[in-house]
């Protein structure tokens, strides 16, 4: 660059006005972008910390829990999930990941760059994990954490019976990681009466954050093996050992916290509670619930089967003959919506539409169902686009 | 957790309006916090692709590089930090750290977790490295990273003769990284001219942009290195191979970007572009130049000689029988104005006072100089309080 380098000229930003309905992230509230525009006190200030605790508190009640250690962490979904596995996967550690989605592989790569060895439990991609299958690869190997995934954000699936997971790793004296970024706030989700160790989240989901600051969970077992560790956590950034410096009792100076995704949470999570946790999975159930009637009524047909649905992520099969990336450019073209194509085992073969937080309500929902029914009109697809909207009034009980 | 436990009940977020002097946070201009409450488009959109353009072309005007590989880190500055460190360290390389402040201390720390041997080059807290020293170690070490600190924020110091050293470590081959925290946007910094191979720095210091996402450049050499690596670097959030999927030409997903924190960069950088990177650089030296006669006019001392004083950060020396501390929570608590104790070595011995930014401006400088003499008087100290204004008026030109 020579020195007289003139500098770039970059007009005002102006993105367009877009309905997030795909994977995440999903529209956030308007208070939400409020708090992000409050003017910034520093990270160790003493407002701050009381802010820090507000979040912690409210972290507790959404992820249903007690533990003490519960933060946001410093980064997107990845850094909250790499924090969960680079400090619970020690050097020499056996892992077992499931091999049923997206996630479990980023797993699988995240705790061998830890030092860890894997094993894989296997269920095809749009299926949950088999417990059967979990107990028989715990009576096979000596695992030391098992990871899963709570809601498939690349399948549209829930794992069921989470609790019988959680007892199959703990009668081997397995901790246990639940990826719980795509049910937080939008899907039952019990950390403590469930028996999960650690969970970790994306806020950009259905808890309708602009990403940053992702939450994690972690009880008094797998905090005791942060914090007798061997060797040192490979990442300093997301050491919990010295986090705990930081979110504990001291309040000790680690790095810069993002302050205004700190306020940005607390807003969102401020949301969760004035709604109540479980009227907020009630409304994700009843307003998904419509979606899926619409899609269904069209003639649309449902990846995941009912009972592992996934109200927050809805994987829609691509109908014979349509070419599925030119429905998604035209709904974000002619109607400025977004929505997701598939991902790995199911590339080309569903759509993945996100039904998330704020995106969860009925215009929203009547919106996608009418503009996808209008691409699938103009690709000549032999569906019923007519019946959706009729079919989403029914199954919300309108009169 | 009891199942029926009740919501927490949290205000309205209302933080105490401060005005931030201290090592950063810095005052956010209006405009910026603005662009934070855009509403969001998704992290693969066609728009946002553009917004990701934009950002690099600012950084590398800032940065005064025309390296490709520049791009804001999904985190804070310590996140940039551990990506520039993580990469370019592999597993038996050795690293050449300084021990003049507290950050060389965190590079080490970062550069073992990756698998790095440690060599120090020795200079006291409040002194920049000598480069006799620096040549030292390379004759004495075989070193295949050379790291030093640019700005050095407990400290107040800047690196002079930058060329000088990245001269002796290209000699052996080394490659050189520049912590920049602190005087990206501040102070001058010419990546490409003094061949600096990797920068990071920091958003919220002289940007004045909230942290979460943070610059990072690397020229060809280094990004050749990281490629090339023997094996995968320790962390997956920050793997630069990976992320150069997404900030690269194929802009494959990675992770979820923090959507608003890069709005938010964009729109501190249009600022510094706005007002001319060299310009910039200049009204820091004159108000922080300001600031500094004023401290000096009130029997104040620095802690920096003057020919590597740091405008950015001013470290100035408590006087005998005065309670920094006590002075601290009192500018807090009476005059909502955030400056900050020494750390480390120089912990009890000094104030860190910011002037970074949107904050750089005369109207904070005359607030910080008469608290700060409001302070000292209620103290009892031996100053003349009265005496700096006058001469920070003097110093500015001011009739």
């Amino acid at each position: 660059m020579s020195d007289g380098a003139e500098p770039p000229n970059v007009d005002e930003l102006t993105p367009p006005n877009r309905t997030l309905m795909g994977p995440g992230p999903s529209d956030v509230d308007p208070r939400v972008l409020r708090a992000m525009s409050t003017p910034l006190v520093g990270h160790l200030d003493p407002s701050f910390i009381d802010v820090m605790n507000d979040v912690q508190e409210l972290l507790r009640y959404t992820f249903r829990t007690d533990n003490k250690w519960t933060i946001p962490v410093s980064g997107t979904g990845s850094a909250a999930m790499e924090a969960a596995i680079g400090n619970l996967v020690e050097p020499g550690d056996t892992m077992l990941v499931p091999t049923n989605g997206y996630f479990g592989g980023r797993m699988a790569d995240m705790a061998q760059r830890a030092g860890g060895d894997i094993v894989e439990v296997h269920a095809p991609w749009g299926e949950p994990l088999d417990p059967t299958d979990v107990a028989a690869a715990f009576d096979e190997h000596d695992i030391d954490v098992f990871g899963f995934i709570h809601a498939e954000t690349s399948t549209g699936v829930v794992q069921p019976a989470v609790p019988e997971l959680t007892s199959i790793a703990h009668e081997s004296d397995a901790l246990v990681i639940a990826d719980t970024v795509t049910s937080i706030g939008g899907v039952e989700l019990r950390v403590d009466e469930w028996d999960i160790d650690v969970a970790y989240a994306g806020p950009q989901k259905c808890l309708s954050c602009p990403p940053g600051a992702s939450p994690l969970t972690l009880n008094d077992a797998a905090m005791e093996k942060v914090l007798n560790r061997a060797e040192d956590a490979r990442s300093w950034y997301l050491d919990l050992s010295l986090l705990e410096g930081y979110w504990g009792e001291e309040r000790a100076y680690h790095h810069t916290a993002p302050i205004t995704n700190v306020y940005a949470l607390r807003e969102a999570l401020r949301l969760v509670a004035e709604e109540g946790i479980e009227e907020r999975w009630a409304r994700h159930r009843r307003v998904a619930g419509a979606l899926k009637a619409g899609f269904q009524a069209m003639g649309l047909e449902m990846n995941a089967s009912d009972e592992y649905w996934l109200p927050s992520l809805n994987a829609v099969r691509v109908p014979d003959g349509v070419d599925d990336g030119a429905v998604i450019d035209y709904l974000l073209e002619a109607y400025d919506l977004e929505i997701a194509s598939g991902l790995g085992d199911l590339e080309g073969e569903i759509w993945r539409i996100g039904c998330m937080g704020h995106s969860a309500n009925p215009k929203n929902v009547a919106y996608v169902l009418s503009a996808l029914g209008d691409a699938l009109d103009r690709q000549g697809a032999d569906i019923d686009s007519e019946a959706a909207i009729p079919a989403m009034h029914d199954a919300l009980g309108d009169d």
